[in-house]
């Protein structure tokens, strides 16, 4: 079985490709996406601040993709969230990319801890930074909790 | 001037409308939104489970409804997202409506304390739970951290 | 196999005995502790505020107590906490009696959420509030992530 | 004004004094803090395994310790703790010593973000992590929020 092209994969989820959200790497326990110029993005055109839900829905799916480990195949890999939490530091200037970077740091037997960062000129200078806590083998069904 | 409408307001912002969030009720420190039937959002149609990053979204921004106090004009309420926390519980069916709730619990002077839930049947039984905290008189500006 | 009396248990924490902490009563998925007038963890004289620490202690305290099921056997319940979020809404006046709430409002098969309030006049009226994840079945136990 | 000294500051805390808790180091935006051999500090002797309340306790205090910009001067320093969020990864073994690190990564006017880890062989394999969010300039007052 062919695996999903991660690209292919963001287009596939509505909110993400209303973003504009890109695949530019992902390489194992890292993943970094892209949103190139977001001035599509400004909520209020007063400010020109970019509107703070881009920038959730960028850590919360780039720290996703990190969460299943290399070496259990797609098909078996059921995965859950379990929380999430992101620190908004400062905004995004709309003119430029806005990047986000995930790095899954530790694993144990069932639960991935993910971090992420958003940025735009480093990541040691963040939009914003976040934290999230995966269970592995499991899944996220209705009825099934 | 004439405040926005809130519903309006949902529809400018691009991956709110992607997901098709409708305004419910906005009282106050209280405020309700809705995803009608959200088959649209089913990341995986093996599994038939929502991509999770749709009740992100939905906590995110209903929260963000309840953080201005309603004595405090528009024009004058710069405000700043903290941090939020989600903690997801269990999947939605994506056969029926999602349905998520802000309450602004507690304010400060400076910061605004907001828990939501995303739910089907009830409150009492929460799909995901989540707690934002807000700066007023602030905003998230480039540059300006 | 006798359980252990859950204030017997909290004297045995060094920290929480040194905080004063008591058991007021525990009953299935809640459970409410109390520090008798916080005099003692005043933590600067001149502003005479409680030390944050405290009520760190007493949510991370009072929230263990709830995560493990009422039918599971003590020594059958390996516990993981997997994590802890903490708001901090108010300061706590000294010279009163200090209150941690704790009530587990979700379990799935694998994993427990409790949300606790430490208040002084009403749990309406927080002093902070939490959110924790527990994982049953499993134990923070060294070397065996 | 002389200073008060950090590591008579922590000793004057019950709790912190309770768990043997050592300063290291305290370099401006950087603490590091230590419990030697945490024997003492068993929860269960069953399962030798420490009261996960101890790790609590390090990283609120540490976090704490590096809140405060350098250039303020204590007596004008009003720091309120906005939250705490802290992961748990693994177990400390108890017949070694537990370390916890605190690095202040970034400031605005208003507020400062800062995140610590607990661990005993190297920060890069962590027993638990946190992040914690402070207001500077406002207090944690009984009555004035």
């Amino acid at each position: 079985m062919t695996d999903i092209d991660p690209q292919e994969h963001l287009s596939q989820i509505p909110h993400a490709a209303a973003l504009g959200l890109e695949m530019v790497s992902h390489d194992g326990d890292t993943c970094e996406t892209r949103i190139r110029n977001a001035a599509h993005l400004v909520g209020d055109p007063d400010t020109g601040v970019i509107h703070g839900g881009a920038i959730t829905a960028m850590l919360d799916n780039v720290s996703g993709m990190v969460a299943r480990p290399e070496d259990m195949p797609r098909e078996k890999a059921a995965i859950a969230t379990l929380d999430l939490r992101i620190d908004y530091m400062g905004a995004a200037d709309p003119t430029r990319d806005i990047h986000a970077r995930a790095h899954c740091f530790k694993r144990t037997r069932n639960v991935a801890f993910v971090r992420a960062v958003a940025y735009q000129d480093s990541p040691d200078d963040p939009i914003a930074t976040s934290t999230a806590t995966f269970m592995l083998g499991t899944r996220n069904e209705p009825g099934k909790s």
